[in-house]
């Protein structure tokens, strides 16, 4: 499949290496085009990366995946382009954290809305949904990284849109049985303000190499 | 021990209960002594069970657990007095949840700041410990009632108080291995805003019944 990361960190990085790895063509997108980091990622990872605009990578992904800082995702997607991204599975993996008024950084949007949502209402003709944002990149692409059995939490008013990450989810290893459907887009209320929580499970555990496994009475 | 358990909801009666089990004296506290719940309560349980006023409660107990809601938490305290909780454990279970705006409830404060450090700072002498907060009182006081391991977190300033509170943890059958301590007062916030997701964590698996497990890497 062609698929559009949108963001140069070290998510897009890491979920554009492990996409090319399982035999996508993924195109890169910056705020312009030629970014540094975005052609060394290109160079590095080599056949079927490539590196672009945000609206290149938009328009090149047969499905897009927001992997900005949340700070910065609403204004690469108007940058991407409602053309470029409408019809497509938009999958949000991003967290409107806010380090500004510094650590642990706060949420800039939160309880009554969320950026899974601001995302959806901006962008209607796209079809959000939002995942992996409870984790870090490591984890993202390969949950055997950690023993056991553990959680990756789907929201989305699309359930074919929905239908199309869990099986991308398959691909990066999650079992199906440890994918959780939360419903609908404003679920991504719960899973962002999971973040708090996530940041303080880092400290107290001393590494990012985490995630949460729910568990329920039998 | 003898413990003040403020509350006559499910919470404060589940809560009570397993206590008085434990061969503990409970005296559970309300807005009025001779409250039709706790008055309930107390001769439904027996020997070891009382009831009372909040400050009658309060002054019972060597520690005092908040089982209100969160809404009326403040209001309970203050009603509980000062002087009753200096010097004391204080173990909030409280959520601060709002169904006024419809459901899925909201926080009513939540990313800056949390009720947790609310009560913290209302009551500088009291030795406030959140905890347990983020399951039903059946799992709070039953670990076994869920397969396997899952957490539970302690969030407090004083190190001795959350001792004791881990020792009342391994009472109700919790392992030390699934007790996190997540530091200081301020990751209230962190456990007080998992409840979104805890919410719509129930609503997808079909039971309130249920926890989560935190994974880390080996």
């Amino acid at each position: 499949m062609r698929i559009g990361v949108l963001g140069t960190g070290m998510v897009g990085q890491t979920v554009g290496r492990r996409l090319v790895g399982l035999g996508h063509e993924v195109r890169m997108g910056s705020r312009s085009a030629g970014n540094d980091k975005a052609v060394a990622w290109a160079a590095e990872v080599g056949e079927g990366a490539s590196q672009g605009s945000f609206a290149d990578a938009a328009g090149f992904g047969e499905l897009v995946i927001n992997a900005t800082a949340g700070a910065a995702s609403l204004a690469a997607l108007e940058a991407a382009g409602a053309a470029n991204l409408a019809g497509k599975v938009l999958v949000d993996l991003a967290n409107p954290l806010d380090g500004s008024q510094g650590m642990p950084p706060i949420l800039s949007v939160c309880n009554t809305d969320s950026l899974g949502e601001q995302i959806q209402r901006a962008f209607p003709e796209a079809r959000v949904v939002k995942t992996l944002n409870t984790m870090n990149c490591t984890v993202m692409v390969d949950p055997g990284v950690l023993p056991g059995s553990h959680t990756v939490f789907v929201c989305g008013d699309d359930e074919e849109a929905k239908a199309e990450v869990r099986a991308l989810l398959a691909e990066f290893g999650w079992p199906a049985e440890d994918m959780l459907d939360l419903g609908g887009i404003s679920s991504a209320r719960g899973v962002e303000m999971y973040l708090p929580l996530w940041i303080r499970l880092w400290t107290a555990t001393g590494t990012g190499q985490l995630n949460i496994k729910v568990v329920v009475a039998e």
